[in-house]
């Protein structure tokens, strides 16, 4: 079935790229929409649920902002604290019930495949916003949406994927994502952060892998964090913290035009002075968040 | 009084029987019109606390789901972690405090008694939905809409309770409120989790006691949990726990068109396996919470 | 900037007397509609965030339902569990993406300055809920209205403050505030918690320093929280905690017509018993700290 009324949206893959052009086309109305004061309020009289099994403020407060401006009203939790999870009910029992109550469910959950899980067990569309490792479709959306939205366009750019790009769920999606459009990627990462061969594989763009900060010709830089977790020798953590980190003198040999996104929450991998660079647009790409959930909730509830 | 604007809920045995089925017709035309997407915001401009002093997701997202599709607005905290009680404020000042903030109350409370302390210092009604072992008026209700929406009728059927008929504060209310309806009542237990004398002799209805899970000539089969923390010995436990699981082998000996309710979360008392057969209606069960809790709100507020 | 759409509300010194008197005539129109139940929803359509990187219950639920009441809608969080405070995310880089889901933001903070700096970051107005020791300016407002409704007017009277003069953030500002006002001002306190020197001499009007519980001619009593952690010593804790301890006894002295205040909660600085004396005005002042709310959000958002 198209994405469309009764939808759910549990993986980017789950989008074709008419689809993907649809929510594009839709958020922007939404943009204008808010920046005007002037949002329909399509989902006037609908409650949904914001299921947060595990910690978000950026993908909760943009979802429920979202809900709230298409006039939908939110229940919900964030954390299972005092959830009946810690009484030992099952993800499934506890999304059958919560399906009776509401229109629509925003899920986050720690493990893989939970948000699926959910999809099958509610009639009500379900909208990932994330599990586990696995997918993060609306930040998928939002990335690309901001892509668009700076250049007029995604083909043709040249895109560099920077830091920890073996465990970063966000690069992994945006990386197959992108195979809908006609770019150049660059991988840029320590030997020991490389994106994994099951995704290397499935990107259908030319790809360079370097192990430098060489972002000369890019006209995205798409930084992650690097978690010290992921290092058992935390001088050599610093090290490639170190390497990885944009600053403004980094940012002096970049391309014009150029910009430099960023997932959120950054700890340091970009210098604070960056904030101030015609370059930076990660908090942008954060905002472009409300428009996209906003585009994606109204798509599955309204069609 | 009578039940209706400006009353509390803090018992079952507050409501006399024509007020309960006054509560059920009330809880129809919601439920209607929650179905056909038309409900009509009796409650617009209206804020209603929702103070959960302890753990629930059932019960307080199904009681903000109401007062929201009534169109009233929801504020209020689960759990006391960042509220005041953290810096020693009593029950009594917290509620005098938010009675001024809001339209009516929403309580749940570890404490028996706390829902009627906080109905007597509150001028806006109160709604207990569970305080400590003692009472949770809209669990009792729901359970009895449940049960005439499914058979057209309450008397006449003939009722198990099954499981902790010791502890549960869900059968004890339920036993109770059956009175008011002419019905047969089994109580199936260990002996060690029979229903207490104290409530045994205010029940009205005939009641045949049982230690065998002997369900053949019931309607209705009303699970509970069994809690471990019941039993010193956990081979006991295993053992009585096993003996009351609900499973589809269990209910080839069902009477036809009985059903299972349980109040839910449950545990591992009714084998996931029973959720596909014509029997299982806890879900459903659960989902009456909604409509319940939407009729409740709104007679208390508005008459 | 006069005070008015777009403005931030930090410190109650922001506020020139006429912008006070401003805030109160509109909380009084406020406090009559509410009480009318007819209130204009002059924040239909608006998004606002209620950031409480620390525990309240106060604050944050009249601050939320002043939201409701005015018919904005209101995301956010109350603590830090869960939020990428904890994954080290700067204030300043949360505050930038909030910013770009709402339309005002309610914040409070541990630490002194924390509401400046969101007031900086954002472009959106924010109101200061409490920031660590440093300044609560809806409290100041709420307090001063108080009074004001209390005996028609500000100017003329004796104004006791007990107890923690010290710590207390709320009586730092109400003695500044006061300022604005012709009043003679009392200060009880055991010496090591008097008020402190670099308050004492910005306050203009004439004050008597006691370590009495004297209170004869006073009009106002406003009464603090004592803290054990105050104290190193705890029989001394003890001791002092029970001579400015107010109990109807203690108001047997009190001027006629005088009223007693207190920010609460209270744990036991004000017995019980004086609840039910025509002195106590503590849960009053609680009640209009919703008025004074709606007025400062319908202030910084409409004009």
């Amino acid at each position: 079935m198209a994405f469309g009324k009764g939808s759910d949206l549990i993986s980017i893959s789950d989008l074709e790229k008419k689809e993907i052009e649809a929510v594009f086309a839709r958020a922007k109305k939404f943009e204008d929409a808010v920046k005007a004061g002037k949002v329909k309020r399509t989902l006037e009289g609908r409650v949904v649920a914001s299921l947060f099994f595990e910690a978000s403020t950026r993908t909760r407060l943009s979802s429920a902002s979202a809900a709230n401006h298409l006039g939908a009203r939110v229940i919900g939790f964030s954390g299972i604290e005092g959830t009946s999870v810690q009484k030992g009910e099952t993800l499934s029992d506890t999304i059958e019930m919560v399906d009776k109550y509401i229109d629509a469910i925003f899920i986050r959950h720690p493990l893989d495949g939970a948000a699926r899980l959910a999809a099958e067990v509610a009639k009500h569309p379900v909208i990932n916003c994330g599990d586990g490792s696995n997918q993060h479709p609306t930040q998928t959306l939002l990335d690309l949406y901001t892509m668009r939205k700076e250049f007029g366009r995604i083909d043709g750019l040249e895109i560099a994927l920077v830091g920890d790009l073996k465990y970063g769920r966000t690069v992994h999606s945006l990386a197959l994502a992108l195979n809908h459009y006609k770019v150049r990627l660059k991988f840029v990462s320590h030997p020991s952060l490389k994106m994994p061969d099951y995704i290397r594989k499935e990107v259908s763009n030319p790809v360079a892998e370097t192990e430098r900060l060489d972002i000369g010709k890019c006209d995205v830089v798409y930084v992650t964090r690097i978690q010290k977790e992921r290092f058992s020798d935390l001088m050599e953590y610093e090290r490639v913290k170190g390497i990885y980190k944009i600053t403004p003198g980094v940012l002096e040999g970049a391309k014009k035009g150029s910009i430099v996104m960023h997932p959120l929450p950054r700890v340091d991998e970009i210098s604070r002075t960056v904030d101030a660079t015609p370059n930076a647009r990660y908090f942008q790409q954060a905002g472009n968040g409300l428009f996209i959930r906003m585009a994606v909730l109204d798509a599955v509830m309204n069609g």
